[in-house]
């Protein structure tokens, strides 16, 4: 699909990267440099022509895949037009950016806050709700990516908190989780009953009046997919509203299509105060975030000073591709094929996968979500070791798919425009993956 | 300059921007929606086709003028080929782009990482800095901004930092400022012996192995274009080397042009650890930033995981949009024509200034970047009040120029692509205004 295979620019590319560029959460030097050129839909290639099924969307941001001509002439066009601009200016495309979310969202929410990315989109939403309730603390749970700014950071409860705890206020506390869980519990309705008073003593303990916010990914991504079980996210509502507290669902990477609606909320009985968003609502095409604020915060930010703001908040490249990206989402009914594809071919190949093979305990998700738990041992649910992880990425890339690995996981997480020929082929290659002698 | 003017599309983008958008660092009643939908060099436009000289370059960032045709260019072609790849992967654009900036800091800088934006730079720095020298805390000055995340927003001395005092380990200093000296200093050589010996206090007082970082702004920016009194920087830098203490540099404003240099450091004595960048660097034509990091910290990182990183890191258009604005400032002389106008045009114009209206208290600033003072009083500097700034804000608009005010002063910062003409349109203007019964 590139016009000239060119191998000599792979390995430009790789010594330029290996000399000049330093990488995100890594030793530098244990890296080896892979090279991607371009990409359509859900494959990319390097310069050589080689190419890959991308079954990542890179950080699980590519909803509408690689590529998108319609995304890519909206992003020229109004480069065309006007690249930058001032966030104190009024601009059209940031207008229509702003209404196609609210217009998402759920009644009552009108306004959105723009960032550049997720991170200091739970930045400022943290500190929306520290304004509005004059509190301080923020509760998130221990299996949770935030984001790496000051306090999305020390939000995050993962091992990437751990070397950057220089904010105050943070309080963690731990999530339902069925097939590992914290609770004792044996059946999803007790481990959302249990995980809901074990949210309510912490609660109580911290002392609700002290409680800001209550911050959550509405799925958990990176830490594992983990749908909360039935009456979970209704039952934290319920715990927020009767004490005050913020309720910010973090949708940076469940949202916009993700799970086969465009909130991943839409699917729970759960209205949050703030929605933080990202990834998804341009498939990071122009780097992008923002948060979603429910009127009465919004209300309240009418005659005080709101004292956050940032450069590039609205940018207009990045609303040109909002409102393509959205607007195309709807007219070609891609989020509709998430939910199609995950219900009608990842979930039972995947179901069928787990059937053969012994190294799968538990198979987990919806849309185009979804996470694949890889044991030693089915009954100990001894997670596999890192090792084995590291084998199977690389028998994986060398059959041609991106795999998209965390901790004993695999999630399966292609873009939204997925083809049912392009998830078969996939699970062949995860199949013959698996059928490989790994422990 | 726009195809058809078309008043009904700023009437449409007011209303979009009332309802839906959220702006940054305001009361959001409080906002008149002030549209711009194209621009060219130092001008920008609403649809209805009215013309404004941008003397703001927005925020300080579009050096290189609104839709520099190469810088498009560059964005429309990457767009063409691949628009967004995760930070893991090695991407031509994202090498070259490193590489251009790394050849522009000076010899012992390799490595950089790239953020969305300043703040995040910042974030990223002190981040490196506590790893690398295991301490905590960072010292940065009253008179600054480093941006609105966690920890960037809490080593910002301005009131931004007040209601977000959320992140641990900052401690506030004074810095030099000769007009409103903190050290009741007469001259600017004992401005920055005073200034030298008050850091020197307040390393001591807070023991300097506990000091991971001096954060500065090489050139204050927001906080008044404060150039620093001779031998000040040099000052920093020895104090930080004999305790062992990183010096960041922050360039987001300062740096890529705007003082007639690639880098405002360039004109002083010194070079720090670790550099932070963002605007100027590729003008803001997509959301960027970074920290250009010197050789032992790089190194330090590469058998040692870095701790953090975010999606968006090194953004494929971000990238080519680099490439293009650096390029193009070097192929057509701009850092030296920002150097020039500054020399022969605006500061001689703002002396005149000064010498024909009281209210101006002092004049400071080199290439694209300066600041006037209005004083309500030359003898004792009291600034004009807040209602003067507002009447002076309203006036300049209605004559067609866009300001960049803060507090009490007046910053004149076009882009450096600015014409003797467009100086001279400008100083008219100010000079009309200023003529103005304003007091
Ligand atoms: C749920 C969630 N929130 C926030 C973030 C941070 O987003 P960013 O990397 O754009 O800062 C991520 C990134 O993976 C995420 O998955
Ligand atoms: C010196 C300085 N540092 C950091 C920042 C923050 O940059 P950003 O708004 O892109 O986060 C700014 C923004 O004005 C700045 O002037």
């Amino acid at each position: 699909m590139l016009e000239t295979p060119n191998p000599d620019l792979d390995a430009i590319t790789a010594e330029l990267d290996q000399r000049h560029v330093f990488h995100s959460w890594s030793a530098q030097a244990a890296l080896a440099p892979f090279v991607i050129a371009g990409g359509r839909g859900s494959r990319v290639w390097n310069h050589e022509g080689t190419s890959y099924l991308d079954f990542s969307s890179q950080l699980v941001n590519v909803n509408i895949g690689h590529q998108h001509p319609a995304v890519i002439s909206a992003i020229q066009e109004q480069a065309s037009l006007l690249a930058t601009i001032a966030p104190a200016t009024a601009n059209l495309a940031r207008g229509e950016a702003a209404k196609r979310i609210a217009d998402r969202a759920p009644e009552g929410f009108n306004k959105v806050f723009f960032t550049n990315g997720g991170a200091d989109a739970n930045e400022n939403a943290i500190r929306m709700a520290r304004q509005f309730t004059g509190r301080d603390k923020v509760l998130s749970t221990y299996r949770s990516y935030h984001g790496n700014t000051g306090s999305a950071v020390v939000a995050t409860g993962d091992w990437r908190r751990i070397p950057n705890e220089y904010a105050t206020g943070h309080v963690h506390f731990f999530g339902p989780y069925a097939y590992r869980s914290d609770f004792w519990a044996t059946t999803p309705e007790q481990e959302s009953e249990r995980a809901l008073q074990h949210l309510e003593r912490v609660i109580l303990s911290e002392g609700p009046a002290s409680i800001a916010a209550i911050l959550l990914e509405t799925i958990p991504g990176t830490a594992g997919v983990l749908l909360p079980p039935p009456g979970y996210l209704a039952g934290v509502r319920e715990l927020a509203t009767r004490h005050g507290i913020m309720l910010i669902l973090d949708e940076v990477m469940c949202g916009f299509g993700r799970t086969g609606r465009w909130f991943a909320f839409d699917g729970y009985d759960v209205v949050p105060d703030l929605i933080t968003f990202a990834k998804g609502v341009n498939s990071g095409y122009v780097p992008v975030g923002g948060v979603v604020i429910s009127d009465p915060i919004a209300d309240f930010f009418n005659d005080r000073v709101f004292p956050g703001g940032l450069t590039y908040s609205g940018h207009p490249l990045a609303m040109a591709s909002i409102v393509a990206a959205l607007d195309t989402m709807a007219s070609e009914g891609i989020v509709e094929n998430a939910a199609t594809v995950g219900r009608e071919h990842i979930g039972p190949a995947l179901a069928a996968l787990a059937e053969k093979h012994d190294i799968i305990g538990e198979v987990r998700g919806e849309g185009v979500f979804w996470a694949v738990e890889l044991v030693a041992d089915r009954a100990t649910r001894q997670p596999v070791s890192a090792a084995v992880m590291g084998r199977i990425k690389r028998e994986l890339v060398a059959r041609g798919l991106l795999p998209f690995l965390a901790d004993n996981r695999i999630h399966v997480v292609p873009p939204c425009v997925v083809t049912p020929e392009e998830v078969a082929e996939a699970m062949a290659i995860y199949d013959e993956v698996l059928s490989l002698d790994l422990i």
